[in-house]
């Protein structure tokens, strides 16, 4: 299939160490009236959160908060948000988080330009064409929603977790700056990398492979996670470690490597209800899945991409039957996984039984873009594939 | 050394076949009057020109014309081309063909807000703030002066070719259809990909190797160029090959893989004086060039590099003595421009002698950046590189 896409990825990133100076500069572009958006309070903790109401402050812009944005961030903090961008007629939106922050702001940019629940938006019921402008400080690489144009967000009373893309909803401008994560936990790290990898997997499993020079690309990335995680996990200061996660988070998802292919996203669509249902970490939840989701899907049809994998990103020996070299490279992303970075390999172990599998499977299927999936899934190939994470 | 960098390239990309009907559209965005600049008439012979004005048509805008800009694009042509948009209140300026059309616009649009030779502003005396917008539809892949910022453009008076690169001088839109490289000569491919080549080479071989994520991206565009030039060479209308040459022609140069690091670019700057005095192709120059140099700064320091690019470029044994590895890499790449691209081994065969070799390599050092280089070098150095190339 000839390749075709359109590229547009105008974010502008300022990476490393002592980038927020141009903080205010960048803000201004966009009017006056600040707000800022963050979490738990951790970079109360570690200081940033000083640094960027200086930088503010020194630009004479009025500052707005919104704090205590949830992991899995809910429907309820979007309206919240939206409330305080149309009461104070904000300018932009200053997102200083991971991924749940960011996610949460993209929806608050969306929101403040429609009347009724947020929750219509992420269901789809509205296209989302405006958007307020969003800077982001990201503190944690995993979900590349520092470059990219989608968000996901929960709704806790129904269970329900959903996604959504537009253009309008990428940030302007991202300050990537490697030292900021240094505080992120073991865990945190490896569910951040587990994300990151799994990005990219999502992308590269798949039929069409006419844009080589992509998958290339992609298995750089890939080699990049497997080398730099550990290091990051036993040396939470290294800033060479740090600076190649980061920079790969973004480019694992801000759409340059689809290169027009169609995708599916299969992991993701089953990760979304999991932690719908049981709040986890996504990253864990993705570590979990994965390697289940290639046994599954590995038969004689998808095996030269196994291989691929195999050769290029673990380096197994290429003289080995495209079958061995598969299975292999299943065993060492189990190994990647649950040895090296420590997560839990079960579903079991996180106290998750099959008890919601039959509707979460139904939900999947529904959400999910199965018939344009490497390997094409529904509802019935879903619930075998958790019962195998058991 | 800890990677800092700022990231800011926003030149939308419309790639693939039947992209053009977006052409009126994005033009529109810029205003009414429109100049399209080409060359020697190729695209007059291939429909192509046919089909951009009828788009420009199709969109109401005001059609002006500059053609026969040279391959090594001449101050002249730049002048002339300003003096039209002066004179005709040019809006937005569509560069429709390989990088000399493109770099000539560049300056084009830079010459357009300054009143005076257009020569100044390659010798650097005036700073490049303004420019007008620019559009191309690119119909070589080699230079990569669709995506980035720079431009080279040469006065036969003084024997000079001169590059100067500005933010504002950056393309807003490119229209990379494959299809349009089909009629590019066998060996125009050649030394297009031996231009795309020398680009990675350029940046790849540097002592600061922090970002392995980049290297990785690196030597994945250079395996892309490696395995897909001569298929596009045997089969012109392989759409695979073309597609791949064309994205990373783009991708080797725009500024992604830099991430921070200083440059020097050693080999241009010394094919810039050969193109200057003998007008020869920049790719064929390189191609002369880049494995002389790489014998000349071969040395303990630098062998560890030279070691990477042969085991995971050239896929040579990786349990060999490192300079082993490293000779064996130069070795491969002669093969690769001389025997698979066919193209001339040595300047005696291009009937170039010693004759200006001194003046060239005073020259070379002058406008060089060498104190930066992976290997720094001075105007002996140069001269016997030059020398070595006989």
């Amino acid at each position: 299939m000839n390749s075709k896409f359109v590229y547009d990825i105008p974010t502008k990133i300022y990476f490393g160490e002592n980038q927020l100076k141009n903080l205010g500069k960048e803000l201004s572009k966009y009017g006056k009236r600040v707000l800022l958006t963050y979490g738990g309070g951790s970079i109360k903790k570690n200081g940033l959160y000083d640094k960027v109401v200086e930088e503010i402050k020194n630009a004479n812009l009025e500052l707005f908060e919104l704090s205590g944005i949830e992991p899995n961030p809910r429907v309820s903090s979007v309206n919240e948000g939206a409330n305080i961008c149309k009461k104070e007629n904000i300018d932009v939106l200053l997102a200083v988080g991971g991924g749940s922050v960011i996610d949460c702001t993209k929806f608050i940019g969306a929101a403040t330009y429609y009347n009724g629940d947020a929750w219509d938006i992420s269901l789809g019921k509205v296209p989302v064409e405006k958007c307020l402008p969003i800077i982001t400080v990201l503190t944690l690489a995993a979900t590349g929603s520092e470059m990219d144009t989608g968000g996901v967000i929960s709704n806790p009373k129904t269970k329900d977790k959903r996604g959504i893309s537009f253009p309008v909803m990428r940030p302007k401008v991202s300050f990537l700056d490697p030292t900021n994560t240094y505080s992120v936990s073991k865990y945190q790290t490896a569910c951040g990398s587990a994300d990151i990898l799994s990005h990219i997997i999502e992308v590269y499993f798949n039929l069409n492979t006419d844009l080589y020079m992509l998958d290339k690309v992609m298995e750089g990335l890939m080699k990049t996670v497997i080398k730099y995680a550990p290091i990051a996990i036993k040396e939470p200061n290294n800033y060479e470690a740090r600076a190649n996660l980061m920079w790969t988070s973004s480019w694992a998802i801000n759409g340059f490597v689809n290169g027009g292919k169609r995708q599916a996203w299969s992991v993701h669509c089953i990760e979304h209800e999991l932690s719908a249902y049981y709040d986890i970490t996504h990253g864990l939840g993705l570590a979990i899945l994965t390697p289940r989701w290639m046994e599954y899907v590995l038969d004689e049809n998808t095996v030269k991409r196994f291989y691929q994998f195999g050769i290029n990103v673990f380096d197994i020996d290429k003289s080995l039957p495209e079958m061995e070299v598969a299975k292999k490279s299943i065993e060492k992303l189990k190994d990647f996984f649950f040895e090296t970075l420590e997560l839990q390999s079960t579903l079991t172990k996180i106290n998750i039984d099959k008890t919601n599998f039959k509707v979460m499977s139904e939900k999947a299927e529904i959400l999910g873009n199965t018939k344009y999936a490497f390997k094409p899934i529904n509802a019935i190939d879903i619930e075998n594939i958790l019962k195998m994470c058991l």
